[in-house]
This record gives structure tokens, sequence and C-alpha cells, in this order.
């Protein structure tokens, strides 16, 4: 049976160009960066190429990308490096779990946290963001597209008052980056991931504005400009920079296929009974559908279209093997048996209108066939 | 040109049947192990496979391995995860940097922290250890073979101590693993690393003894066992895993073959007048030659070499850039002087016997070359 993979927002497939560029990195041009002689010159000169082609899609200066290994990483670094005692910061109620457990972690030793509520929709008002700072506060953390639900959030609007009010503005852009275009104009800090753009797992980086200092998560030999120490790891940042390199000039013809398939696939799906969209109708990810499902559990859909050869999730693939509904939909203000019975469905470059066809062939079946044995229902 | 490659002490190449095993996983088994459905579970299940791999080269059990992104971030997540409000840690003079430079993080947050000193060959004397331990401590860390001299300490002796007195006890292996057997008997926490082993950068392991509680460093979405959030990097971890498959079939035959090239690049070396051995005779890593050179400067010669086509290193690669002499070289009783004039050659799979005759013949040319010019000479 074929396979087909609907949960781009989870993890991507690396595409064979950015294999290939990776390939001569493993093996023979292999050198650490630290190194003085020509095989770590080599490896040197790898980085900074890399680092200016990426710096280049956000409009960022090279000396301004550091490389981190995970966007959880990169947004670890920003919360701890910025707020380890005392102050205030403020982030979203539906921002990713490394950020919402890293503020936790962070209340816990002393520093202040809010966590500004969304609307239904899923959006950030600006003008709360305003309200919500005070004079100790010292970061604004706001993701910039829901893993889950794909909303889009003013990041724009919220970084200029950011900056008239003096505060850092932190935006987690790993699932918006290289799909959408992004200006740092406005933005102090900003994460991004190389595996969800069809770069390679392990690579991923964070924007900070030159002259901002923040304290490395990782202390060691020097590394990335101080900021973070550990032996870089070249081949996964040539892959980096060659998936970008690709998202660069595929991006807005590939925005534009997966809008028109999104659109169907939403259609499709609300013909469903009792079945309804999570997120904004708009202002999302043209890749991304949650939808949700009245009187059944999104886990046993997810099992039932594995069966049927449809790989999608639940919640975000950080939060699908817990059982607690996710913190994000509650957010959005649906129930505990409302976040349960939710599916993502994320689509990208190997997906087809086909695809799109079998899933709505697939999926009525499954909800009724499910229904049928729901004690909810 | 013919380019000769020592300095495996500082990152190795990957071998090729790594690189072959890695590759499925980069664009065909690509899933997020968090992911419920089968590409979810395929990933799953070569993390748990590796995991057992790797854990059987040190006698641990599968679920005390946590998999992270290098030794650096092991390193960091043992030093602050247990230590990060008062009480006393116990470490070596001649950590490697990403140790010194999170002691030292520690200490300005108000943990005490002391630096033992070590002998003129390198070696710690563990009744140092001992009468260093307060009723505060919580943690004794040495390094088990030094990046920099390749000097391998008693870490057995030390274990035992520690696990007698209650405290915690670590070691950075990330020189040793995979070359030396190891035990994790008597020890708590072991880190080590897959660059270092003919595996890929961005893979590296932290050993917490089953019962250990550890702060988590990257807190995220609960993965490794909750002991470091991020999504996890397979491609890399099945290689890290082949890398060990791979050194415990060649760990015996090949640490004498390179005990051989050792001894005679040792030899060949002292031949040359005012030349010095740092380090222990014979506790030492079979791959690890640390000389020095009175009245010239290391950094000169591994530029001299480099033009002749070999590749070796002044310290370690993490401070090869900086200005400052070797922590390592001065805490074994080198005059600042002595320490810029060393250098470190270190051997590893593909180095053979003509390899050492030839840099046997251009070292000591360079040698006289750069006296000759040398002011201090």
């Amino acid at each position: 049976m074929k396979k087909i993979y609907l949960d781009y927002a989870a993890t991507t497939p690396v595409d064979i160009q950015v294999a290939k560029a990776m390939q001569p990195y493993f093996s023979q041009k292999f050198g650490n960066t630290m190194s003085l002689h020509s095989f770590g010159q080599e490896a040197k000169l790898a980085l900074e190429k890399s680092r200016e082609t990426i710096a280049d899609l956000i409009n960022a200066k090279p000396n301004e990308i550091i490389f981190t290994s995970s966007a959880t990483e990169s947004n670890n670094t920003v919360l701890k490096g910025i707020a380890l005692k005392g102050g205030h910061i403020i982030i979203s109620s539906i921002e990713h779990p490394c950020i919402m457990e890293s503020a936790l972690w962070l209340e816990k030793q002393g520093v202040k946290v809010t966590r500004l509520k969304v609307d239904k929709q899923g959006i950030i008002n600006p003008k709360d963001v305003e309200k919500a700072i005070r004079k100790d506060t010292v970061l604004v953390s706001i993701i910039h597209a829901s893993n889950e639900i794909g909303t889009i959030q003013p990041i724009e609007e919220i970084g200029k008052l950011c900056k008239k009010k003096g505060v850092y503005f932190h935006t987690d852009a790993s699932q918006s980056f290289g799909k959408i275009p992004i200006d740092v104009k406005n933005i102090d800090l900003l994460t991004a991931s190389s595996h969800k753009i069809y770069g390679p797992k392990g690579s991923a980086l964070l924007y900070i504005r030159n002259g901002i200092q923040i304290r490395p998560l990782l202390h060691g030999g020097g590394q990335e400009m101080g900021f973070r120490g550990s032996t870089v790891n070249i081949p996964a940042i040539v892959g980096f920079a060659k998936a970008v390199e690709l998202a660069k000039k595929e991006m807005v013809k590939e925005n534009k296929r997966l809008a028109g398939l999104q659109d169907k696939l939403i259609k499709g799906i609300l013909k469903i009974k009792h079945s309804y969209l999570n997120g904004h109708p708009k202002k999302r990810l043209a890749n991304n559908v949650n939808v949700g499902f009245s009187f059944i559990e999104g886990e046993s859909l997810v099992i039932q279209l594995d069966l049927k050869g449809i790989a999608v999730s639940t919640g975000s693939a950080c939060s699908s093997v817990k059982l607690e509904p996710s913190h994000v939909l509650l957010a959005i203000g649906l129930r505990p048996e409302q976040a349960h019975g939710s599916l993502r469905i994320s689509l990208g470059r190997e997906t087809t209108e086909k695809d799109i066809d079998y899933l709505l062939k697939v999926l009525p079946q499954i909800v009724n066939q499910l229904r049928r044995i729901s004690p909810f229902a």
C-alpha cells in the first residue's frame, strides 16, 4: 500500500537536493570549524556561506544568525538566556510546549509570566500585548504560526509596539519560516528550524539582532560568536541552507498550490456532520488543516487512517503521546472532549490532489464507523 | 597533494558504513518519533534499537541512555541539571572548555566549585578527590581521557569512592568512549559523542543511572524520557549506533595498531632537540601524541605542516582559535610560552605508517626552519 504522509507540520522528508548537498560534508569535508588547518577552514567556509544564504531569507545580517540543534534549543536559549532571575515575560497561551515548559520553569525560578489569551479563532490581539507590558517586562515571545492550528499572528504589529515600548520581541517561526515571507525589521529574536522545510533534523537557528546580549544555554568552546558552545554540525547546516535556497525559489508558487488543496480539503471535510474547523479560516498557513469531529477521539481517527495508509496527527507531534487535551485547542475555547476529537492534517511538497481525494473518500467512512461504536454519540 | 589528517581528536570523518546506515532515515524513514502513525513508529523503533546497541557498549540499561545533540550539551545538562542553586561541585583543572565554562557560570549563580590539580603528567590523585568532598558536595565531574594530552584518569577508583561518599560521579568520556573499554558500574553519569568515533556530528549521549533526577536543559515536548525536549534526530542517532557497532568490533585490534604508530611517532619526535612529551607516557589514549618544542609557536607549526599537507592541532579544536595558552598544559606545569609551543597529533583509522614516516621527515625540517627565524631561540 502506498503511504500518504500528511503530517508535514511534525517533520518533513529531507529533499533529495538537500541530501546531495550534505553528502560531501560527512566523510570528505568533515573538518571541525575551530581547527586552523585546511580541513577546518573548509568547514568554516561552508558554515559562513550557509549563514549568508539563510540570513538573506529573513533580511537579517549573517552575524545575526546562530545555529543551534533544534527549535526547542533556540526557544530555550531565548527564554532562559534573557530571563533567568526575576523580571517579567509575556507569552501566548498557544505556544509550543518548549516555550510553555521553559516559561513554567522560569516561573519557579522567580520570573513572572503572563500568558495572553487568544480569541476563538486563535488570534492574539496586539492591544492585549500592549496592555500586558509592565516596567519589568524583559521579553515578549509570541509564536508566528501555530504548530497545531496554523493560525498566523500579527507579529509585524506586535513587533512594532514592543520596539516602541523598548521590550525585546521574540517569535517562534518554526512553522512559518520558509513558507511565508518574514522580515526581521521589527523582530529582535526569531527561531526557525530546518526539518520543517525539507532540511535535516539537528539544525535550527536563532536570529539575534545585533547588540542583544543573551546568556548561552550551552557553555563551551566559544563557537557561534560565543552564543553557543558545541562542535558545529556542518552537514546539517549545509543541508539547512540548501533547504532555504529551495524554499526561497518555490515559496510563492508552492504556497498557492497548497492553498488550493487546503481549500478543497476543508470544504470536503466540513460536509461531514458535526465537524468544524479549528483556527482562523483565512489567517492560517496554507498547509494546515485542523478539524474537529464531535463524539469521537482524534487518536482513534489517527490509528484508523494509518491503517488506510494515511499519516495524520492529533495535536502537535510533541504532545501526541500525552493523554492531556491540547492546550492550544483549549485556549481557543474547545471543551476537553472536543479537543480530544481533533485532527491535524498538514500538507507538503509531495501532497497531490489525488491524496486529498483519497482522504476525502476514506475519512467520512471512518468517522461514521467510529461514531457507530462511540459511547458519546 | 594528498592530505594527511592527524586531528582525529577534533573530529573524525563519518565511516562509509555509518553514512550508509543513516541514508534511509533522511528521505524515506523520516518520521517524528512522537507521531502515532506508522512513520512515527518506524522512527521510534530505530531510536530504541540504537539505544540498545549503544547502552550495551558501556554495560548500561537502554533506558539509562538519553540522546543529546553534542557532548557539550550532555556536559551542560549534567552540571546545570544537578547543581543550579547552591551546593558544591568538584571538577578537575583539565576539563574540556564546556565543563570549565559551565562551572564558571554556576559559580556566578552561587555554586561552590573546587578545581582539582593534576600532577605533572596530568593525572588526578583519587585521594585529592576524597579530600575535596564536603557535606554539601552534589557532584564530582572528571574527564576520562583528556582531549588535549590524552591522559587517562583513574575513573574506576574515583567512581568507587564517590559511591562510598554518596556523591554523584560524572565523567566526560568524549575522547575515550569507543576507544577503550568502559563499564558504568561505578559511574552515575557519563558523556559520549558520536563524531569522535566516525559517527555523524549532532549526536551524543548522556548516560544517567536509573533513579537519578536531573533537570532538563532543554524543556520541551517530553522526549527522551522527559530528560530532553526536542525532535529526536534519528539519522544522527542511527549513525551513532552504527559507529558504536563498528567500534565494538574493531576496538581492541585498532587500539593495538594505533599504539604501535604512537610509539614510533613519539620516539621519532623526541629525537628533535628541545622537544618533550606532554601528558603521561603510558596512561594515555593510543591515538594521542602531544608534544612541545621550545622556542617556537605551535600555531606556526600547524600552519607550516598544513602547507605540507598535514593537519594537526595546537590544543583542543575548541580553543585553537583563542590566543590564551591551553589551561590543560598550564595545569601540568608548563609555562605559557611552552604551552604555546605545543602540538597535538591525533591518529585514527586511516592513519598509516607511511603517514607517520612522512610527518617524521617533514616535522624536524619545519621545527629547524621556525627556530632559525624565532626571536626566542
